[in-house]
């Protein structure tokens, strides 16, 4: 049960690398562990900032309750962001995540309210200990709502995820971003 | 106290991108806070093995038990190994790592002693949640002991961090890697 280096996640990145001719630096957007404002940072050579764009609270969608293990209904923070490069503003990520109401600490509940905060930033801000599990990945070839908030034609790649803390699931994201990202 | 992000580590990882003109890749190996055993996985196209060069058990050296945050003279498990590429052997990477004996859980701990494993691979067999915290980065120019480790001359870029699991610091590593390291 080895998932961040899972067997099926990584023959599914070697396939899609093949397909595509897919650089290092997709492979390691797709399939590293590690925290992805950090990783886009060091890409990207400057900072990035993080743009909301909707944040409301639902009833949990059925496709995500089984990965975050909560009920159907239960309620859970949405979240869509893109994440652009601090300079120029060019869009760099786009990202939907889901977190249960009921995981949330009261602190960092605000922070996470305050909509212009990363996830990693705030894991880090709260010295929380995490493992990420990766879920899926996958190639999209176009998508005319991710054109429009990538600015970027397709094809594009995704990869979803889970941020596990104290045994459970407290966020899970989808990530989109564009197989011609180059650094 | 934000140390992944932590301002001082990304000044010197742009200043030395500046000064040695890296590569996005290098700026990711030396300021990603995933796990590195992955990372050269998903760089390399191919799975990395582990070969242990020297394991053993010392007092904790003076320079090390402050980041460690043990007295001086505590046990602590001294590894030097070794990150190959599995398809042809070609050194990736060498490092070091320090863990306080004090603080290894006994099936941990049988992990660690079989010498083949890495700690990535290690945390995540026992889902062991984590933050890894960059302390230092840089660069050299040469070093013949390195020169003779990685199968290639300087320069060579290094970098130190902790595993922290519990409030503590589980195991100190510093890593080096060649400055011509290109996926």
């Amino acid at each position: 049960m080895d998932k961040t280096f899972s067997p099926e996640v990584h023959a599914k990145i070697w396939s899609l690398s093949k397909t595509h001719e897919l650089l290092p630096i997709h492979r390691v957007l797709l399939g590293h562990d590690g925290s992805m404002t950090n990783l886009l940072e060091l890409i990207s050579y400057c900072e990035v900032a993080l743009r909301t764009i909707k944040q409301s609270v639902v009833p949990c969608p059925r496709e995500v309750a089984d990965l975050l293990a909560v009920d159907v209904e239960e309620f859970v923070n949405e979240r869509d962001i893109i994440i652009v490069r601090s300079r120029d503003g060019s869009p760099l990520l786009y990202a939907r995540s889901y977190i249960p109401l009921s995981r949330l600490k009261p602190a960092f509940k605000a922070d996470l309210m305050r909509a212009d905060i990363p996830i990693g930033k705030i894991l880090q801000r709260y010295r929380i200990e995490a493992r990420r599990e990766i879920i899926d990945v996958g190639y999209l070839s176009s998508d005319c709502r991710l054109e429009e908030l990538l600015a970027c034609p397709g094809p594009y790649l995704w990869r979803t995820y889970n941020i596990i803390t104290q045994g459970k699931p407290l966020i899970m994201v989808k990530e989109y971003f564009s197989a011609s990202f180059v650094s």
